[in-house]
């Protein structure tokens, strides 16, 4: 008995759920969740079943695509780790807390290695029996201390997910094309207010009373990849900039968790620059 | 073209969502949405579907209760307005939001009555050309009470639902019996906190940092029906607890009238004293 | 026996809660409540105090003001209810949530009347006896219609604030200056995502899992005054912008309210575009 | 130059600010940040006030209890570093969260040790340097099982709390008068609500919608010490109580190490089985 995770997605027309359930019928296959969306506005059809039975991957991936329109994207996923790379710079807190969870056991994660442009970090990850790679960036143009890092993770061998676990410097196009799709990052805003460096301190100036974080995909646009999940918290005059950042990391780190977690499981699609997550 | 809400629930075995696509593709149906849900521990699946095609209800039904097994329940639910009945005492703010709502034309109702057991709210009530029907409790036995009440709201036949917002006496079995499924009630606590009377004086007391409000169908246990829906709202030291319930009101309003939106919606499934909703 | 509300804000310097509370113990005053805020960036003073006793309000002003550094402004303001104008344009959900406030006798104020550029709302407004003006705007300059509008407004004598309760024209620099810091605007986003129009769809377009209204004082640069409250509402992929503009209702006529009794109870220090709230 | 937090909290009467601002302008000290509460119906003063300056802090003691009613409790203290002990049983996710911020330094405290009835996270704490303590419960009575802990922990000298990281046996009135008003647990729930054990399994059975966790200092009545903090999160029917119990655990650490913060750094008065939290 085999469990699988089946992503489809595909342009709406009439009858594709019965198309699916069909070939899960006939497949012989235990429906044990299934979540189903229709983006009217665009026709577009989104489902994500977990199912399990005695067919093989392929064969499942090939039923499916046999009844589903050309369009359609379907994939098969076999649960299993997934290979991440934790991306930071100086702050502790998001990164301990995807290690204090990868020791819990809560990720569906191998954490490969945790690279930084600067070793301050080294003393908790090395804790963690975890490879920890210094990549400094003094001296060197951003393609060149990309291409470094682009090497050192590259070495790991096949990574499912880049997370940027408040790593403070900006990606060139060229290392996002490389890892498409793959990087998650922490924003410390709710994203589109404040993009930019120092988001704290513009929440700060604008007087506003609610501060938040946003975890995202990565893509070219600073700031503005799809968003996986936000989350936020009130605060008030007596804040200043600093007390608003201290008082933000709880929130970071923990929508930084959580959309590593949906990645991890599978339960995010992208489209259109937005994500629908089951 | 119709549109119709299908729910439908049943013991959980497989091939249920075929069997059911099947008969949705046969008839020519459009989904136009899609929730389902399997309750693995009670072994219990939900689905409601909003569908629009050419086919007649009662077909529908048929067609559908062929091939779904015999526990199924099924509802073909054609959207109308539906007809609710008000019960209050002397609090405004509750019945005032579903009046403004109402006024709005946001509810999909024709709210037949207000009830009360005090003349306080009739001035409110009578500018929006409501009948309003004061029955006091004064000198009655409850029995008695709720007969005079029972009479006053079957005056105006067929009720679907009966919403108490803020009606401050407590319903015997006898009346909960007659009107049974049909009666929304808010109580002002994050349920099962604070059971019974004067729920901000005993979150006070408690000394809380939290306050709430649920929403939740009677039944004949007091403050123990199926939940619907329940918000909170933070609160400090320097509450006291008329503090709490002035502050609590906009919890209260807001959690009411959104179990009433999902009532009226046909959106909630109840089981095992608990919901699900859709 | 009066109550008073003293509102004190000044550059900061040592000993200033010792000479305030010096003029309270020998003016005989009893401190119902108190809060103060020191702002060390900027260096400024804030206090806010409830008293009762026997002087006369002129009295203590000039007591206080014997006591403190010129700079001090000094506010000695006997709890009253304030006259204010509610400005609508076509949707009902904000100016329904004060109107039933109003009716509750939970708002410290008068209404005078409430100025529309339609005539929509006026079937409601009159349920409460409360004046209403159609100002159209059509066929009209903006420069006309606010002339109009204001000559409406001023007929009612002195106003204390001006309600922007889903009013949606923008004001030009004159009107605003006419009504300097009396105006509070509802902005249906958190601020200071999404300026300008629309901003449900801004949001959905973004692809935000939180939707948020912020209400906030209005000064000449649109969308960018003093924010006095902001409150958000999960959301998620299911939610079109009309759903997301529908769902936000509630958070916007809760966000204004709570700003509108925070100004009406003297709790709000405007300075370098933010708030004090106390 | 010192910097002190000095607490004061008496019975209430006219003039205890005059009086305390009295005694900082006379020892020529700098308030820093002041917050202060009368709670009126018990009739109690709160202040909590960080001032700095040159003067002794004996000294400063005694000038305010010159100046104060005998019943003030008054105390002036220097901010360091408070010695804390943790009680863990098999839970990760709360221990964890607290080292992380150990670690990061933005704890007050040296963590003393980690005490626990399981060796279960003893690879954990060793890698911070930490001492582990397994005092198994097996075989023994609750009696001598405690006294073994008490032994451990008193064999580290003064504790100024101990922290109750998701520590799951039940504590002896011996034991809770032993450390009296130093002893802070986290409960997976909202409290009241789902006293005693498996609180999430009650949740889910109740079916309710939201899921909290409370903070609070231990006393002799199980679940019922004064609350320090509390947090919530929604949920809905699809969650099972393993679920609600795993995404409950995020809940649970924000808020323990919430309370913690707040005590160390001096901000938690208790009375009358509440928080004053400044």
């Amino acid at each position: 008995m085999s469990q699988y995770r089946v992503l489809i997605d595909a342009n709406d027309e009439k009858g594709l759920v019965h198309k699916i359930s069909t070939v899960f019928v006939n497949s012989n296959l235990n429906i044990l969740s299934n979540s189903e969306f229709v983006d009217k506005e665009n026709n577009k059809f989104f489902m994500r079943s977990v199912v399990d039975g005695d067919i093989d991957k392929k064969e499942l991936g090939s039923a499916l695509k046999e009844v589903l329109p050309e369009n359609a994207d379907i994939k098969v996923i076999e649960p299993k780790k997934k290979n991440i790379i934790i991306m930071a710079t100086k702050e502790l807190h998001a990164l301990g807390d995807i290690l204090i969870r990868h020791e819990s056991g809560e990720l569906e994660a191998n954490i490969l290695a945790v690279v930084s442009n600067y070793d301050k970090l080294e003393a908790l990850v090395s804790k963690f029996d975890i490879p920890y790679i210094t990549v400094s960036h003094e001296k060197l143009e951003r393609s060149e201390h990309e291409k470094k890092i682009t090497e050192s993770i590259d070495s790991f061998g096949d990574v499912d997910y880049i997370v940027l676990a408040k790593y403070m410097r900006i990606l060139t196009p060229g290392f996002v094309e490389h890892y498409k799709d793959k990087i998650i990052n922490i924003h410390h805003s709710f994203l589109p207010a404040f993009i930019g460096a120092n988001p704290y301190k513009q929440a700060y100036d604008r007087g506003v009373k609610i501060i938040g974080a946003t975890s995202h995909f990565v893509n070219n646009n600073l700031d503005e990849g799809p968003i996986i999940s936000q989350e936020v918290k009130h605060v008030n005059h007596a804040y200043g900039w600093k007390d608003m950042q201290r008082s933000g990391r709880d929130v970071e780190k923990i929508v930084l968790s959580r959309a590593l977690k949906l990645a991890l499981e599978d339960r995010i699609f992208v489209y259109a620059n937005k994500t629908v997550i089951f």
